[in-house]
């Protein structure tokens, strides 16, 4: 293991072993103690050989303190073009270059074993949020199996590898996976498949439902959710663990958090704010730039806009957590989560607007993948 | 003034207030003593009424050591899409919204006397490279007038003014450029109009036959040139200062300087290469980073991957200038020149490469532009 980390936690996401424009000491020096990478991606590229040869995860990434994997189960279903799930395994598309590519869940425990991340994922049929109910019945007795056979193919070394209940916002079929995968007793549990578009009421119900059936005295992860307002809903329903790219993403596109919500620096309104983004903010942004040249820096698409923009949106959910563990050793958790959603003002994240961003980014590579 | 500089230097552009993807804080870390920025960009984005507001240029960006700014003459030239000469000035369209804009020499100077740099130059005129010898011709006594009214526009706080000799490969007018332009006694000259697509003969030729009419004790800059085996050139032939933007250009194509030549790390041979680009730097990228690592970054499109090929870039192009002034001072250029080209192997750069280059950075705005 690679140090202790306090709960709850917010982890960013470094899917490719990066998270996006900063290095490990820029985490570091936001206060970051634990990040996410995926198992899927760095599997396709550049290939676990290499980073078996390179000493492992965090040697080859130059980041020491822990990491998450997740298994990438989500990520065939959501990145490879096309899949076919067996008893045995999933058949998938690589979203790079279109080679086919097996796994199955012993081989996604090796990888993630050989990555050598401190807390690993059991591979998950995770089906289109949008799935119907009968379909989705049906993989939850593969995603049992699957885990059972994740947690016979895991050599103790001391990773902790967790498991994931599966169901979408069918609370039956959130009943029957927790039963039936808290039962194989992990040292940690996750929630997947949410945040994948259904309503924010029907989600809340779903982990309302999971999270009484999930053990007190273990780690509880909701996978993919982390806005600020989500946090403290996720909070006060006892999860521990969240990660999402949502902070990272947005941050790219020039949404920087406040404490009264999420302000775009690229409109033109900022454009003469010759204040940082928040004055009572201590990142290395705030403490350096004007929103005036975070704007410029914007419009003219410079790199660092993206860099600036991600070292803010980060301590911003870092300090947020503090906060949040600080109002929880108190006792005055309630209170806490009172005041902040009263002075914040929701972003509504819709499918439509994640999409956009995806494709933005997706183009951009694009451009410079032709030089 | 921010500071002083020792000669020579090699300054890293950044033409919109940030050398792309880096903080002043990393290039302090390089050791940069002296950066480029461009009034041409400046004026019109973000405008020079709002860097006043934000109290001048340095306070804008963060950086509180000397800046030289460009007048724009160039950028006029090579950047806006329509451009008319008079006597009096210049009028072009921008190159972000087509709007009209006109440049006299006093304006020019206003201007970046507002934007509050260290080292100012005059406004030019700075034609294409494939010109005719009749048409430069012509605009020599222009660029002297200008020369003279930038002279008389000027007014005195600290700032330096810089003449500018054009003249194009024809080494008539550069003698009529240089003695004209060199009367009216500036603190520094530069040579503008050079490593435009001309051939590196022509160019050098034109360098002798400049130096050879410029003050010897006052400083001179090759603008625009900045090549590791251009510098040790130009310094042979009494260059003090020198400008491009190619060292970071190549940095973010996947170009790594080595005292052998440049190596792209986006190679398939550079997968599995776990060393640093270069065992013997001292830069942050080769303490921290493999070879595979910036490889992988490059293959992903990462944003780190730009930001971590530039600091070894402009770390490389500082040591070199060190040890070069450190060769001067021990009476040993020659040797350190000779000892350095003979191990070097030169990339030629071309025009449709550089060109090439140019679009992708474009492309890759433009895809940004669209969110």
């Amino acid at each position: 293991m690679h140090g202790k980390v306090q709960t709850p936690v917010f982890l960013p996401v470094g899917s490719q072993a990066t998270v996006r424009s900063l290095t490990p000491g820029d985490l570091d020096e936001i206060g970051i103690k634990m990040i996410l990478c995926n198992a899927y991606h760095l599997y396709l590229r550049p290939g676990v050989d290499l980073i078996v040869k390179a000493g492992g995860l965090h040697k080859f990434m130059g980041w020491d303190k822990p990491i998450l994997t997740d298994s990438g189960g989500y990520q065939i279903f959501s990145l490879s073009a096309f899949r076919k799930i067996a008893e045995d395994g999933v058949v998938f598309r690589s979203h790079i270059d279109g080679s086919e590519h097996r796994i199955t869940p012993e081989k996604a425990v090796g990888i993630q074993q050989e990555l050598g991340a401190d807390i690993i994922m059991v591979l998950d049929v995770c089906p289109d949020s949008g799935s119907k109910k009968a379909d989705l019945a049906a993989t939850i007795p593969v995603t049992t199996r699957w885990a059972e056979r994740c947690r016979q193919a895991y050599r103790d070394n001391g990773q902790l590898l967790f498991g994931i209940i599966q169901g979408g916002i069918y609370l039956g079929l959130r009943k029957t996976s927790a039963e039936q995968v808290t039962a194989l007793d992990f040292p940690g549990y996750a929630i997947g498949g949410l945040s994948l578009g259904e309503p924010k009421s029907a989600m809340w119900d779903t982990v309302d439902c999971t999270v009484d059936l999930m053990p007190y005295d273990k780690p509880r992860y909701l996978m993919g959710v982390g806005s600020p307002e989500d946090i403290f809903e996720g909070v006060a329903r006892g999860i521990d663990i969240f990660d999402s790219a949502l902070p990272t993403r947005v941050a790219r596109n020039g949404a920087l958090y406040t404490r009264k919500g999420r302000i775009n620096v690229r409109r033109s309104n900022y454009r003469d704010k010759l204040e940082p983004v928040e004055v009572s903010c201590g990142c290395f942004t705030c403490r350096n730039f004007t929103v005036a040249y975070l704007h410029h820096l914007f419009k003219c698409e410079e790199l660092l806009a993206y860099r600036l923009a991600t070292i803010h949106n980060l301590f911003f959910m870092n300090r947020l957590l503090g906060e949040i563990r600080g109002s929880l050793g108190s006792g005055r958790f309630e209170e806490a989560k009172a005041d902040f959603l009263s002075g914040y003002q929701t972003t509504h994240e819709d499918a439509r607007i994640e999409q956009k961003l995806r494709s933005v980014e997706t183009k951009r590579r694009k451009a410079l993948t032709d030089c």
